[in-house]
């Protein structure tokens, strides 16, 4: 996808510290910028994590992850985290992720969180409110 | 699979700062247990890394990983991260990887790297003395 | 000091993966948010490491750092990184940094470099390029 | 001092993601591995951090940190993180760290925690079990 196919795009620098020896982010780290783009994605609906979604008596967990490394981010770039919501199924929320760097896809993934009782951990159906607010903001309804 | 499918297990503690505010460990940090469970296999199988694989003029890069997520880790915790190579293909090495605790399995997933040249960077087969220490090392040729 | 004080403050975004069971930060990722800081006062001064050091064949090193803790920045916190040079020695420049939430000091401490030769590490005069480089950004020659 | 002045001292192995650009551990990391020498201290005076301590009543918050770099730990070195008490003030626990890869002296520091009552986040002295449980362990009585 291009990164004008998403409705949020999250700017990131690349730190010293998330570098490795070969001058490239280490793989496991991209993981951790697709968290800080689902947290920008939360908020961008209005339903900022954890508390958007607890006063509704809900919480997520991730249950899959997957990275594809089509290139490398390098110290000191600046990348998008490219977030859009695309599935959702009785009680999951599927994310597909890109990484950029200006024109260059550099990652792509996707993340699969479950919804749950906060108090239980057992899943639960996605609550209507998170269906209305996706919908919202991507201008369509993702289905699973 | 059980643990006992693995030919390599490696005991790692998690450390406190490992551990996000839920409890459990992040989930991308389990992409960093899957790099050191790496790191020992190909101790183990006579290779280490890196120079093990560049007196061959062989380097790995990741490109593709997956985490799916059955449990969580805690702080304290001794989990095993058993690292098995499920295929060979001409110039990938496909990585199975689960993460126990105990009994229970945490998180399964895979890594996949392609063999290049250093220099280049660009793909090539998988030379044959990698083949041979990974047979060697699981008992069998595994296939792509 | 007052965040006014500082010539730089370098807004950041607390991390999910940065905060820990007691939902604050790890100690420890202090000093990432500090190096975050002094790689954006290397840009400020025009000379972005490490390639505007390299150039004049200049390396930095760390050999000291201090950090006293007086409170604690948690998830999703906007905080900021204040940066200053506090003094220049014969090799070494001892940068003074404070993070503020707000108009609240959550922690300080004191990064001191040693300027060395890239290729021996062996430690070398600061050169006058930097001096002035800082002098000019502060508005004042810092004094070892 | 030498490693043998250390009633602790805990065996790490350094990790790919924890190794920069210059192919050295980046220098924030040594706190975390402080922390996890500071865990295995806990561990073994009898307290396992941190239920050791909340069951009587007590919590701890680091309040200041120092690291001071003699060397460079690299990509899997096995290091050692030796960890006393140097001294236990009213309400505080001081411990000096070194890092040492063989017979050579990498990192030492301080990490210097309140204790504190858990509910409050007050300081609060430190409990008398604590101060026995470290004099036994160490062979004599840290003063402040």
């Amino acid at each position: 996808m291009a990164r004008a196919d998403f409705r949020l795009a999250y700017p990131m620098r690349v730190r010293w510290a998330e570098v490795d020896r070969q001058g490239i982010v280490f793989n496991g780290h991209y993981l951790m910028y697709f968290d800080c783009g689902i947290t920008e994605y939360w908020r961008a609906i209005g339903t900022p994590y954890p508390e958007g979604l607890a006063e509704h008596g809900s919480d997520l967990y991730v249950v899959k992850a997957t990275v594809e490394y089509q290139g490398s981010a390098e110290y000191d770039d600046m990348i998008d985290v490219c977030v859009r919501v695309a599935s959702i199924g009785r009680s999951s929320v599927r994310f597909a992720i890109e990484i950029h760097r200006g024109d260059a896809r550099l990652v792509s993934g996707e993340v699969v969180y479950v919804n749950a009782d906060p108090a239980t951990r057992k899943s639960a159906p996605v609550p209507a409110f998170l269906r209305e607010a996706i919908a919202r903001f991507e201008g369509h309804a993702p289905v699973g």
